[in-house]
């Protein structure tokens, strides 16, 4: 398929034999320069991370289980301790908290010689679940985008030239995962099927996810999109621009609440305002069960200002270089996530499925998760 | 009033006797340098509204005006042939065709001699009524923001420290008007009566005129405030941190919908949900009194792809720069308004006083318009 052998000589993450070497393409760099890093410890592992070399949740999840195999590979034989800081990288992401959790229960009782490789085990484990999950998520999301296309083409008979308009924000595609993507999954699937989908990629402020991720990533794979502010996503939506909003999530609550990037909640108001279809396309892994109410439960993290007050790009002589927007000294305001309810949500597309964003919806998953993982 | 004695240096556009020299504050170059640029000619002037050296509904119209006067100082007769350029220059906001309209029915049937004074003195009528309009929107917002305060303080009887929160989009500040500012004159007048108000800054892409522009011009003034991106304003007021949205218009119509610099509709949405006050402020001259549905009638700007593709700001050397955000031929979309329907408006604050966003309430602002325009 165009869309995955595009892809496999880009991997997000990997960890090569025989020297075993974690190597990751590091995000900071794009769109600009395609740049792969090694990273050699957990304390590479960590920054990664933090930094957002890494980013999104499942490959937050990935590249924290590869960390601790990092920590032991090194002679450090504290896997708690590495397990310990990993889980303070980033406070949002539900499968940083989950994939730390599989670690811990996989390492816990085994004598200390054979951690390292069962620590790097897990991590592949996890890696080849997670591309599992993806592609599965696209299947199933491929279906919904199929009949949304099928009732448009009803819709307008005459209107050879029509294409299926999906609004994404922030970036889940496969630099999010280990491959696919979440909400871009789908997209690469239907694609792929034939069907001419075009995609609005909100730029996604203030990290510009979205210009400088999910632009690239669609262009990489040849599917068509055009970027635009976060701001446009209302005026298309009541010139009936866009058929279907497409989000990921980074944690999802048993009642369905979606937290992804902030931003999100604007664009669900925006798409139950005009009757749009709005659906996060997340793995099971990503739901927090523990929790019920987004709003009130999940902590939001809250970034480095200069985030907003410094855009980085290419000078005129083609050099990243990075500018200041504001009077030095503003103050600033960065949260990095927002809650949308449950209510504002058309359904969750995950990798068993797409259910209701509602405790009856997911209570099912739940079961089916955890029978999953036995 | 401190607020407008640190303004009076200030002045956005002005025009010195004896040289009768028009001269403006280059807003291109905010924050980073206060660049004052005389307008010489009509193209200077169509060019300085073109590319938003002044921009703002009220402060384009009072520009067009003295633009009709420096084409008849050069010595051109055709000041209907001005009026038709500079109507071109910016197509969505309406003051621009009221001021020209105005020029047309103030010049028609007079000598030809006598035209360049009478252009002279009609611009400096706008001017000085489009001041006493903004500080009668302050007045008239002010209440609002008094009685908002008073119900804030006896919800939270024991929180001294509390302020209320206004969020703003884009600039509707003095930048944007001839004294003032529609939306920030209520601010500037709160301020002064001891109200401790905080304003949250949405940043307003893709050209940030919240981040150059109105913190710059917030921090002018001494008004506490806090930048944030157009992602943010839902977040903070699901969690209680906004008590009222203000922003401006640039075209309102008979029905009361509100057509403002894009992004406004997904902040009207989220104020709405979260039951949060939502108000516009704007002259009675920026209402078009001929359209009724703002979504189908009002033309959209496009506007270049540069303004999303690239940022300009201050490199590490201090000077300013350009940095390209996205891979060089990214497809772009950039729609300057959203037009929010009049149903998300709590109000509209206007110079005559505060009326409902909708037919009946300003039937009436039609009348004492007219009235006072004879």
């Amino acid at each position: 398929m165009a869309a995955s052998a595009e892809q496999d000589s880009l991997q997000t993450i990997s960890c090569t034999e025989p020297l075993r070497e974690v190597r990751i393409i590091d995000q900071t760099c794009l769109p600009h320069r395609l740049v792969y890093r090694n990273l050699n410890s957990l304390d590479e592992a960590c920054e990664a991370i933090t930094s957002m070399r890494v980013r999104g949740a499942p490959l937050i999840g990935i590249t924290a289980a590869y960390g601790v195999y990092l920590a032991l590979r090194t002679g450090d034989r504290d896997w708690e301790g590495a397990c310990q800081r990993l889980r303070q990288t980033r406070p949002t992401a539900v499968n940083l908290q989950w994939a730390l959790a599989r670690v811990s229960k996989h390492l816990a009782g085994l004598p200390a010689t054979a951690c390292e490789l069962a620590a790097l085990n897990l991590a592949r484990t996890l890696h080849e679940e997670d591309a599992s999950s993806c592609s599965r998520i696209g299947d199933h999301g491929l279906r919904i985008l199929q009949t949304l296309w099928e009732q448009k083409q009803l819709r307008n008979v005459d209107s050879a030239a029509e294409r299926l308009n999906i609004l994404t924000h922030c970036n889940a595609g496969w630099l999010a995962t280990a491959r696919w993507g979440t909400a871009l999954a789908p997209i690469y699937k239907a694609h792929a099927a034939g069907i001419p989908v075009h995609v609005w990629v909100d730029e996604t402020r203030p990290r510009n996810q979205g210009a400088s991720l999910t632009a690239w990533e669609l262009g990489q794979q040849g599917v068509p999109h055009t970027l635009i502010v976060d701001n446009a996503g209302g005026h298309l939506m009541q010139h009936g621009q866009v058929d279907v909003c497409l989000v990921g999530s980074d944690r999802t609550t048993a009642g369905g609440d979606v937290c992804n990037k902030i931003g999100t909640y604007l664009k669900a108001l925006a798409a139950q305002d005009n009757q749009i279809p709005f659906y996060a396309a997340l793995p099971v892994s990503s739901i927090d069960f523990a929790l019920m109410d987004g709003i009130s439960e999940i902590p939001i993290e809250e970034r480095d200002s200069q985030e907003i007050t410094h855009m980085t790009g290419l000078n005129a002589m083609g050099e990243q270089s990075s500018v200041l927007l504001t009077v030095p000294g503003t103050a600033v305001s960065n949260f990095g996530f927002d809650v949308t309810p449950a209510r504002l949500l058309t359904g969750l597309i995950t990798e068993l499925g797409v259910v209701a964003a509602s405790s009856q919806g997911l209570a099912g998953l739940k079961e089916q998760g955890a029978q999953g993982q036995n």
